[in-house]
């Protein structure tokens, strides 16, 4: 009897390894959409339902799923997807027009939280290179869970919005030549300028192009694509795009969201009144909610066994949440104190980033296994944090009803 | 710089895995879809297209991209998508009513290439076990591509695209069948009739059930669902129910592409009208490439260094052929000529079914590496083969315009 059944699952799903996924697949999505249910009817931000919802089937209570290369893969697609929507409903001139100020905010953003990092970890008596690695971890927004809370409240298109937008690309970029330099120290080599000059020059170059020549190519090609006989045609070439400027940004050593934001900002006109977006809406529905749980199944609590950990979590914590809030938030204050605390709270949440930070660290033996675990829950407990914040922070915005994103989310 | 560059790499995309898994999306979604559009240009089905570019970007070809673990996944989640949307347009009572039909089609469908493969790799030379999984992997019908092919037509509701998709149900529960007598057979042991009518029972059971109460228990859920507060709740709940038996069916050994069928049609009447059909008809969009490249992918002509190897494939494929057209088409034979050729054509492809049969044949040693192959030939050869004669004996059924999958794509 045993000897058969294993080979029927096999025929049956393609594999045994087919019925573990599908399994997979299945509690992460129903996990993640219970929450969000849950959480908007206490008049809670979905995102955080949804990634509570992966702290909990994940290793640290119920140990359901485990984070492995298919949900970090099936996360990824859903990010890249979620930025390519937010970049439709987004145009270039929206983001050039704040561009000055969404610098600065980047730059402070990334100052602040480096430095307290490092000075902390010193202070707590760790070596340099490991105070230098959580600093760099620090750094690093992940705009996703941002931009998914603004655009279900439909508020993308408020001032605030676009900064914070504007700011998580500059922030990359700026987090790309902290990593380049970090990871060059810690090679225990000099500092490679060379190298890190070219490799900020490509980044910066990519993004600028894209943003400037962008719209326009696309404007000019729409015609063509009008034209195609393939089936859903804007749709498919919407997401050609997409993933392929998501794959130019990946190689070149940008996040992969940033192309994928980039390729929908430059299509956010060609579309604007068709078919596409809410299209676009449906694919991001289904593939989002394994990034959102996916990055609570990073989490692993039971990796914390003495208090000292604990408590350096707890103040790592609240150090990323406040340097963001006031780096950010003063490179904003010209705009007034309500409008830089909404930039300052939009740039709390670090996700993926931070984590493979401070991965590289880890597998480099700069980084010890618990501070490794601290780095998580930071990552975690920044994307908890924030998404409550900001629905109170925004609830008195303007909502544009027409362009908002997921337009069957009542959140308020 | 070689050092640093990974790391960059590996931060930016959150691995440099990450880069190879974007490129390998990017170059399977964009090839399928040139094919497609150069396929539709020719007034030839997409489907074959998109097959091809598989072929071409794979191993035989290009060896661009190779299909692994991830490419099998997505390409599994696009076909459950498939056949959960071609179910979303099927109503219960139009298969009831086909049933008997499709009994029929479906039976004389599984034990014509049963009997012929046999026979032939009997004829050939080859071993007695060795003959048995040919046979077994003759049997298989892949339902996606006939679907895809009759959705994109707009032609779901003629009688021959009913009959087709209830056959189908049934061919699987008979595949399971021959699948675990052969199994047991290849394990050496004697058949084990107990498992095999548990199994079998279970089988059948669960689809009458969800085929009887499912759309019923749907509807009398579905005031509840429109009240979820949830983003897209309708979508949400019906990917939820879609996972789940694709989930239950794959536990029990039918495929998981069965469970997703009942899935959607126990909700087709349900979201008549509503949003639903048309956002999960963008998700498939995104999905399904990878389904139809990977199919492609899986070939390699390399293998064939004999000329009496590929004499073979080319017979056993033409066997596939003609003993699914005349076994299916027998079934079907009262109801008049055209109609038993179009069953018995929509009942040629092949796919991933038969290829997992050969390879547990392959695990076993029952199988050469060679016939691995030709089975490999067989099943690629009918998924090309099936799309074109189809968009010919279906060309003057009358179109349900309303209705139809993918209402975007003009073919014909």
């Amino acid at each position: 009897m045993l000897q058969i059944k294993p080979m029927l699952l096999l025929a049956a799903g393609g594999s045994n390894q087919h019925g573990k996924i599908l399994l997979t697949l299945f509690v992460m999505f129903v996990a993640a959409k219970l929450l969000a249910e849950l959480f908007e009817r206490l008049r809670q931000p979905a995102v955080a339902g949804e990634i509570l919802a992966g702290v909990i089937i994940g290793p640290s209570v119920l140990n359901l799923v485990q984070p492995n290369e298919l949900t970090n893969t099936l996360a990824e697609i859903g990010v890249i997807l979620l930025l390519f929507l937010v970049g439709l409903e987004t145009k270039p001139a929206d983001i050039f027009r704040v561009g000055g100020r969404a610098l600065l905010v980047g730059l402070l953003g990334v100052i602040l939280p480096f430095i307290a990092g490092w000075a902390l970890m010193k202070l707590w008596g760790r070596s340099g290179i490991e105070a230098i690695f959580v600093g760099a971890a620090m750094v690093a927004t992940s705009v996703g869970i941002t931009a998914r809370v603004l655009g279900q409240m439909g508020v993308l298109n408020a001032e605030a919005s676009r900064i914070i937008l504007g700011a998580a690309v500059i922030d990359d970029v700026l987090g790309l030549i902290v990593l380049s330099v970090v990871s060059s120290l810690a090679g225990g080599g000099a500092v490679n300028y060379t190298e890190i000059l070219t490799t900020t020059g490509l980044a910066i170059g990519f993004t600028v192009l894209i943003a400037v020549v962008g719209a326009k190519a696309v404007n000019k090609i729409q015609p063509q694509v009008s034209r195609l006989r393939v089936g859903q045609a804007q749709l498919v070439f919407g997401l050609s795009l997409c993933l392929g400027l998501a794959l130019v940004a990946s190689y070149i050593g940008v996040a992969a969201i940033i192309g994928a934001f980039m390729a929908g900002m430059a299509q956010s006109e060609a579309v604007e009144g068709t078919d596409m977006p809410p299209q676009a809406e449906a694919v991001t529905e289904f593939l989002l909610p394994f990034f959102l749980t996916n990055i609570g199944m990073q989490l692993n609590v039971q990796i914390f066994q003495s208090k000292e950990v604990v408590l350096l979590a707890i103040v790592i914590l609240v150090v990323a949440v406040l340097t963001k809030v006031i780096g950010c938030g003063l490179g904003a204050l010209p705009l007034g104190a309500k409008q830089a605390l909404q930039v300052g709270v939009g740039m709390i949440p670090r996700g993926e980033v931070g984590i493979v930070i401070a991965q590289i660290g880890l597998g480099l033996a700069a980084v010890s296994n618990e501070t490794y675990g601290v780095v998580l829950i930071m990552a975690v407990g920044t994307t908890l944090i924030a998404p409550p914040l900001l629905a109170q922070l925004f609830k008195d915005e303007p909502k544009d009803e027409h362009k908002r994103i997921y337009p069957l989310t009542p959140i308020s």
